[in-house]
């Protein structure tokens, strides 16, 4: 299955993106031409999601270094630092962009013996490698959930966690495009997934696209989905899990565990296995960030609550892994009990 | 506790509303000096809730009459009958606005003896005693569950069903605005409720307004803030509660007693003793409006999901009786077994 848009691209000397923030009203590319446009790009959300950030960032250093001319190797150096440090500063929290520049800046360490050319290649060779990895890894995230995907499923999710998040088919999205590419026939609910409606403007959007059967929900109409047994599975992305299984992901995710688990329906999360924190030993040592509580109060240009009133939002929840079905990985689909299972697979 | 508000007065040969769809950006009235008016005014939503629909259609009877000019009693009567088929037009689907239109219609035919001023005056004197009885009604549901709440307590609503939809104090709220005036100490959480929006736009504005400490919150949120036991109880109203003591209401409200029932916290609905349906056996029988998939896609001026995407829209679920602790009505609080302590206040 390849997607019929792409949501990042190296073009003449440029990276092009998917401007996420005029989804789903225009299929729009955003140019950048330089490393401050590309900073831009992220700091407004034109381009999300770990997987993608990451990508974006070893480009945007890329593009960053375009303007560098001579061959002074150690100015090059101070180069690349100062334009990961400029690209970092676009969203400090976004771990994947940390990680991206950090091997970016591992590959030029490795060959300080090469002229500033030499370098410049290396460097848009790694960046192209950590692209084409993501996408394998979706990929391989996809096959292995794929068969669990039968004809006649209804599947459940929440927030996106699909290709517009990553430089392929997503992760929780990658087994239903995949099962799709096989012939299944399903269909897909979404939550839209308050405050930042990720399920309505990216999930929607991107299933549909796709040729996938999808319908909207509201976050609350979850319970009413289940109780009506119409909906088979879940699968939800994760962004951090503990040693334990424990699992981090979009406010909300919890909600639907408990509800999947006294329906008596499966709950998965599908995940590369990079999001797994052996460093983590259960929920308790996830941090949660607190965003904004304006983000309640205003949707585009309307107000929808007294601005003065006080507002609860989490980014994240934690769904404690007695909840959890199964974890779909690029690794194979992981049971319980996790306490072993993950544990056998590290490394 | 008198709220700083009128939902609805009579003044001045007018109905003057508050209108609602200006709120949570502006506290204005809507005066009605014609039926057509009130008409506009009810289609429109600018007023709503089941109990001050009732109300709203008495006055608005009484609005529509005062054109009537003559003593000619068959005429007149002719005219009830054809303001209140044109007030009835303007919800089709709103059972109080028709009860209070019986109820206006009967006092009319046991007086078929009186003068047209006689008449005026006996229409007038019943919109006025469906206003105060619903504020009693308010008043007495308040009572019966002012002792549920407790000093340190942190009680969850979903919608609205406080003072906004009422004459009076509310049905869900008024055990809050009881408490309140009595001095205990607690704190509310306001589900915003998609897809329109109730608990942000009118909960959390009317209990600020009251001076009760409110947070607003994303539906998806009240699995968290359960599973961090912050909330301790949960209070919701009712749109029609079955003879078993299943009861419909605004969507979510399933998920919630779900969530609560998991981590052990009470659920009660509040509900004035008319919203018990005893023709109807159990919630199978208690037939859901389905509403615009529209209403998912955009809000105010901002396209939220892809046109083109199928929603789904269910305005009400229904909670199975095994998932509420109790009943806060205006005859006090009923627990379980349902099925004869229902029983025994009926009638």
């Amino acid at each position: 299955m390849a997607m019929n848009f792409k949501t990042i691209q190296w073009k003449d000397e440029a990276v092009v993106l998917l401007d996420q923030t005029r989804l789903p009203e225009e299929h729009r590319e955003r140019v950048c031409h330089s490393v401050e446009e590309l900073h831009e790009a992220i700091r407004v959300l034109a381009t999300r999601g770990a997987p993608l950030l990451g990508i974006t960032a070893a480009y945007g250093l890329c593009l960053g270094l375009k303007d560098f001319h001579g061959e002074d190797t150690e100015a090059f150096f101070s180069e690349i630092k100062r334009v990961s440090d400029f690209i970092r500063s676009s969203r400090p929290t976004a771990v994947n962009l940390f990680w991206a520049l950090e091997r970016m800046r591992l590959v030029a360490e490795k060959h300080t013996d090469k002229t500033v050319s030499e370098l410049r290649a290396l460097l848009f060779e790694e960046a192209r490698l950590i692209h084409t990895e993501d996408e394998r890894l979706c990929r391989a995230i996809g096959e292995s959930g794929a068969p669990l995907i039968e004809d006649g499923d209804v599947i459940l999710t929440h927030c996106n966690a699909g290709a517009l998040a990553t430089g392929g088919i997503g992760t929780a999205l990658a087994p239903l495009y995949c099962a799709f590419e096989r012939g299944k026939k399903f269909t897909v609910y979404a939550d839209e997934t308050r405050p930042l409606l990720q399920g309505a403007r990216l999930t929607a959007w991107e299933l549909e696209r796709a040729g996938i059967d999808v319908t909207l929900n509201c976050d609350n109409m979850a319970g009413v989905l289940m109780q009506k047994k119409i909906i088979k599975k879940v699968i939800t992305g994760a962004d951090r899990i503990a040693k334990n299984g424990d699992a981090a992901n979009k406010i909300g995710t919890y909600a639907l565990a408990v509800l999947a688990h006294y329906h008596r329906i499966p709950f998965y999360i599908a995940a590369p296995y990079s999001t797994f924190d052996f460093e983590c030993s259960e929920a308790a040592d996830i941090p949660i960030e607190k965003r904004a509580s304006e983000e309640l109060k205003k949707i585009g240009t309307t107000q929808i609550a007294p601005f003065s009133v006080k507002a609860y939002n989490p980014a994240f929840d934690v769904t404690p892994h007695t909840l959890i079905t199964a974890f779909i990985t690029e690794r194979g689909v992981i049971y319980p009990p996790f306490d072993q299972t993950l544990a056998t697979l590290q490394g």
